[in-house]
């Protein structure tokens, strides 16, 4: 199965584009002339000749040109016979956004689909989904317009779902965060193409760095563990698992018609593939983060590089809770800090720099971690609030974690002027948290990650 | 103990107040000029005629005018003849910034303080401390420059906190948020007056709605414990305990010089008083929120109203989780939401809107659940990137929350769209949250504290 014409189609047809701007077609259409896709657009409704200046088809067989995608946006009763145009238009790959399906208990019409589909051999993602967005060609199928949901930039995230509203709004909060993603596909009742089937793509994606996953239910047990297997020895597979509970199972039923499973046996695949489940969209979002932009680490052992002794204190907390390591500073880095350092500085992890740190010295203290076999990875905590902390410690942090030599994290907790700071942090490639414990149980996953 | 005057001084005098503006004592008084306090600022530093226009005094003596308040910012080997002048004066209140007592072992000197403070019936907050900040008076002793810095809005939030970072931050985060605070206080090595004391301060004190502390190690275990109890039968008392693994405790002793005990006892402790321990800075920060803002449930009964089905699942495994109950609706509810709701929609909990609910439908689903005696708090998830969701969704909200029969808490998640609604809903007194997981941990504590 190859989805490339998915992501990368020159040609897209959308049927069902109403002159009505808020219905689902319309949107679509006017979204993918908005985002910049270079491709040719064509839309099908019978009943008009024109919309926003393109000549619009009654049937999808009467255009002339070869479609690539075509994106089926009509009544949940017209569905069939279009799917029978774009048969005889010999389109091979469709999106079905409608929905009214198995999800409401409508399973005839949904497997009269998929037998269709098989003979045919046309690849569906849907129905009753978002379908996809791909940040690099513009390819985007989005049903939200792009005033209310922004899309995020380019980068390497990518994220299928089995719900709509949980991936796309996690779109939009990464947009505004500015984080990158690469592609992002909403696949429904995965009537044909399945969770497994999408993943499966991105293991040989190039774009795609991490690949992030909410299922609600798998379709085929068994692919699911051999695609699984074969992604995570490729790249980090994050998996947020809806329906871990007896009492949302009822409702997965009447969202994507799925059966959400027995959540142990769930979590006993995911952890003999190497998946990481995560437990809060939140963690998707921080997790994913970092594992896009850092380094595998060695080991577990981390050292803690503070100007907050409370700070300090938390981090430590928050270290042993995840069953990760304090490191040890090894007795020729002990030397060098205490020969540099305030005498009331105490040469320990947490390493404390003392509210009146300076940036030479948070400079010396990551340097000489970075030389020191006896650490892992360097959690730095960075109150940029404090009068010595200078600007330029966004460029000394970066020109030493640009030395990939081990994995350098950066907390910086607080308001605008910190945020500007982190921000710089953040476009440089060095990976930056609000709070010490999002970014120690971040740690935790990728020192998981690293282990395999 | 009365405290009155650390937050409602009409004079304040700093001593030491140096020509250089990025040093400590000049940071204060700059800042206090700025902060908008309206009472009288003197500085003393016997080596300057002058600073900012304002004139330098010899020695605090010198003064005229009654000093309610002295704020010490001299190197250590200072202080106690500073202190001493301040006796002079009949100084009865004072703030200590100074460092390097008993956080490096220097014992001898803070108890030789504390002796002379007893002695003389002074009461101080320090040493090694940030000091306080009121946001109603103004009073500002935080030696941090306001740019880095910002200062959060009046409200109802009081902040007690061992480190001045972990204290600082927040409040730095919260200015960004918009959260409003009423006083915040960083006392450090509670040399005399502790974190008991200063909790008791605020038990009675109308402007703080909800007290948040950060303690590394209690003076008087005896003490708090009355304290507490006294306090959580008013109002709503947080607490994030740091040092709760064996390996922070060694940092601890070095950064406030207290024991930070066994975490075991803390958390008996906490459960004994009613206070609620929370487990990450961001629990400060989402809790407190919401124990602000909203009113108390009768019980733990939820229903979660929805317009995308995988928030309803992921927010009802959370609810699950955290040992929260997933409400039933009445007959009659069920009876009015079938009659008025696509026949497609469930009728269930999590109750799905679905993706092209308006807003009369959400008007109409918390209207319900109002009236409905089955349900004690209504959790509502607006995903207003979907087009038929209207911006005046803020004013429906608002006006059933106006009424304040039962507790109506939403999530919102997104980008720069939602967070215009979202922010205008919280402006409105309505508690939001950006991840569902986050705003049930914050109900599960609301409830807590309701019980009690």
């Amino acid at each position: 199965m190859n989805l490339d014409k998915f992501f990368k189609a020159k040609s897209i047809a959308i049927v069902g584009v109403s002159q009505n701007p808020s219905k689902v077609g319309h949107v679509i259409f006017r979204n993918l002339i908005d985002s910049g896709y270079k491709g040719d657009i064509f839309i099908i409704n019978p009943n008009t000749k024109e919309i926003l200046g393109y000549k619009s088809y009654k049937k999808i067989y009467d255009i002339k040109n070869e479609i690539d995608l075509a994106v089926i946006a009509v009544p949940v009763d017209l569905v069939f016979q279009v799917l029978e145009d774009c048969n005889k238009k010999r389109v091979k790959n469709i999106i079905i956004v409608t929905s009214g399906f198995k999800e409401i208990g409508n399973y005839q019409l949904e497997n009269k689909i998929r037998n269709f589909l098989i003979q045919n051999k046309i690849d569906m993602i849907g129905v009753n989904c978002l379908g996809v967005l791909d940040t690099y060609t513009n390819v985007d199928t989005l049903f939200l317009p792009r005033f209310r949901l922004k899309r995020p930039p380019k980068g390497g995230i990518s994220f299928i779902s089995q719900s709509g509203a949980v991936g796309s709004t996690i779109l939009d909060l990464a947009a505004k965060n500015d984080y990158g993603f690469s592609k992002f596909i909403s696949y429904g009742n995965a009537t044909q193409i399945d969770e497994s089937d999408l993943m499966d793509y991105l293991i040989n994606d190039k774009q795609t760095k991490v690949i992030c996953m909410y299922i609600e239910g798998v379709v085929d047990g068994k692919k699911f563990i051999e695609t699984a297997k074969k992604a995570t020895r490729k790249k980090p597979v994050l998996v947020l698992k809806g329906g871990i509970t007896e009492e949302s199972n009822t409702a997965t039923i009447s969202h994507t018609g799925s059966l959400a499973g027995d959540a142990a046996i769930y979590k006993g695949v995911f952890k003999q593939t190497g998946i990481i489940q995560v437990s809060t969209m939140e963690e998707i979002f921080d997790y994913s983060k970092l594992l896009e932009n850092s380094i595998k680490p060695k080991g577990r052992r981390i050292q803690v590089i503070t100007n907050g002794g409370g700070f300090g204190i938390i981090t430590t907390d928050s270290i042993i809770k995840n069953d990760l390591v304090l490191a040890e500073l090894s007795d020729s880095s002990k030397k060098i800090l205490k020969k540099n350092f305030p005498p009331i500085a105490q040469i320990h992890n947490p390493l404390d720099l003392l509210g009146d740190a300076n940036t030479e010295r948070y400079k010396l203290a990551i340097e000489t971690c970075m030389n020191d076999s006896n650490i892992d990875i360097i959690l730095v905590i960075a109150l940029l609030q404090t009068p010595l902390v200078t600007v330029d410690i966004v460029d000394v942090i970066t020109e030493l974690n640009d030395i990939k030599k081990k994995p350098i994290i950066v907390v910086c907790t607080g308001g605008n002027f910190t945020q500007v700071l982190k921000d710089s942090l953040e476009e440089n490639g060095v990976p930056t948290f609000t709070f010490p414990e999002n970014a120690v149980k971040s740690i935790n996953s990728l020192v998981d990650y690293a282990r395999k």
